[in-house]
């Protein structure tokens, strides 16, 4: 176990829509509140990666690897950035846990980060479709809204699952985001709110939805011996694994299972040594609702057709038996794309330090975080240990 | 040296204008002809980066390693995809490297492309300024040309370069892009035509600079010890590293050098035990012909000033004592910003291997390839041994 990798720093801005900073600016943010909660110096730090989808459209700028060094004050490190739609932020983390691991860098700041509201919700719904299979999918608006709605109605028919239980992972998120400051909305929302927001696509409403927003994550990650030199309270990455599948949904042969989710969490339990039982708080990648519950049941909470009945039996809520999403998730915290893989490590570490305050799972030993890119081409899985 | 890492096939499509293929075309015919070349199955790759800039405003789609693994028929396979610019094919090549010597990884497809004629000229010429800093340098109109054009006129008043020495990269790399039936120039040009081709940035004119350019390169990429099984001639990578400058030109303290080329060629010379007179080929960053001559000084082969002085002695031909781009470079083989840094990796390999033909540098046994991305923001350097 001595070439694991360690998480000793987090830090993230306040989600939301930021119309009075820049991309620049919240990178910056999540960067300095990591590095100052890590207790690193610049000087410590040997390299950079950010996870981001999409800034050479919502804003006009490639090369973010540079600029984040650049505006960072650290601008002659290895500067990397990663793409993998919605999964660039876990690209990131996974990016950062190879180089580490291959001896090529020591320590290293983690970013994730995407400015989404500084264009019009046109060209928003449209940058964002870049995630999907552009010329089978969002060229024909089959946006995302759309191609969840298919995976939630046809999870409807095949199982029997309600319009409550639809409308069950948003309750619950925005419960928990209620303690989490650094949330996009930081209040619950009653059922009944939940089921009269307006259809985005049927069956899947606004509230089913994670918002457009801004955002930026930040972590310093750095080999296991090194740790001890700056934090009491190190965090492990126990394993980290990639999944793909078709870039289509139309390709599958079921889209009621996430099969690139499958894999990299089974893949990460067997790296880890671990049993999904081991398991004491996860981050799910809900950009729908319907995303939650299928990912509940392909990581295993749930058997397959059964995650709306988890939800509704209270199993994912904090002080239920697999706490799923207590930083509120993608609908509640918010889905900056490029920031979200990242904030899910960041929440996980705060719980495993015992620092979720609130939100704090007892005794929480081992989390998972599962980030996938567009309707589950991509899955990462990491999984995290004290 | 029992953790290098092989580089054990190549391939790439024709640069050029490419009408009738779109992005995922090249991307996989550059695939093909690797894993071909490389006596690989599909089986035994297992991951997958691509090296992109900015296919996201190029052709509307991003998530391209999922894409790129999807169209190959290896969808469940890790994918990832990075960006540094112009230098996003050596970011690529550097990210294989790593996750290869990390252990996650032990055979991997490494791709390169661009697809950059889909678009107009204005919507061209405003995509590649996004590798700029665009808030301080893009936006105001400070496009490439003009930036490189700063550095080309600092650098004649400075040292005396003249414009006849401007012109000769030029026509070194069309000379030798005519022995290459991959670039998009196989074609000489004399001195003349350069010096009279149309003002592009006063004084850099429209063939002191690399076109725009469709094209995909391709590498196979595997832990030392499984290369034996599928080649006799393979390549190594002997060193991999990377450095950083600002983003924006303004910023450094001579616009004549660039640091970041300085300090990452000067590492992996270190991290090979290599000195400079070792190296037999070089595939150094023309993007326009200042950089090649700036590059010639950075990493050695001329001293500062003096790269306008060591192109008019031949130095840098092929036969001369350090032959530079015997592919024809970015300016004759056509600059596809993603595909670049690949590519230059894949002629290295073939000089090494002595598959080069009729641009042959005779018993070639290192070489050295620096991938830059905007004015220098970020340099890549990789020593490639046989």
């Amino acid at each position: 176990m001595s070439n694991r990798v360690a998480i000793i720093g987090v830090g993230m801005c306040k989600f939301g829509e930021l119309w009075d900073k820049s991309l620049v600016d919240i990178t910056l943010e999540a960067g300095m509140y990591s590095i100052f909660d890590s207790g690193v110096r610049g000087a410590d730090i040997d390299g950079l990666v950010i996870g981001n989808m999409s800034a050479g459209r919502f804003t006009g700028q490639e090369h973010l690897g540079a600029q984040a060094a650049d505006i960072g004050g650290l601008g002659d490190m290895p500067a990397y950035s990663v793409e993998a739609a919605c999964a660039s932020g876990g690209a990131a983390v996974r990016h950062a846990y190879m180089a580490i691991k291959s001896g090529e860098h020591d320590v290293m700041l983690v970013l994730g980060a995407e400015k989404m509201s500084d264009v019009n919700q046109t060209e928003a719904m449209n940058t964002i479709s870049v995630a999907s299979d552009w010329e089978w999918e969002g060229m024909f608006g089959a946006t995302f809204p759309a191609l969840y709605a298919f995976m939630a109605r046809r999870h409807m028919k095949e199982y029997g699952t309600t319009e409550e239980q639809l409308a069950m992972p948003t309750v619950k998120n925005h419960a928990n985001a209620a303690h989490n400051e650094w949330a996009q909305f930081q209040r619950a929302v009653p059922i009944e709110v939940v089921m009269k927001s307006g259809l985005l696509a049927d069956p899947l409403r606004v509230l089913h939805s994670a918002p457009i927003t801004d955002g930026a994550a930040g972590l310093v990650m750095c080999r296991e011996d090194l740790a001890k030199k700056y934090t009491d309270t190190p965090v492990f990455i126990e394993s980290s694994e990639q999944s793909g599948d078709t870039l289509a949904l139309h390709d599958r042969q079921s889209i009621t299972t996430m099969n690139a989710v499958v894999n990299s969490t089974r893949s990460a339990l067997k790296e880890a040594n671990l049993e999904l039982k081991d398991i004491d708080v996860f981050e799910l990648h809900d950009s729908f609702s319907i995303g939650e519950i299928i990912l509940t049941e392909d990581v295993g909470i749930a058997k397959k057709g059964e995650g709306g009945k988890v939800i509704e039996e209270g199993i994912t809520q904090i002080g239920g038996k697999f706490p799923v999403n207590t930083s509120g998730g993608l609908k509640a915290r918010g889905h900056p794309i490029g920031a979200t893989g990242v904030a899910q490590i960041v929440e996980l570490a705060l719980q495993l330090r015992g620092d979720a305050e609130k939100r704090q799972v007892d005794g929480a030993e081992k989390g998972l975080a599962v980030n996938i890119g567009g309707t589950g081409a991509t899955s990462i899985a990491h999984i995290l240990g004290r």
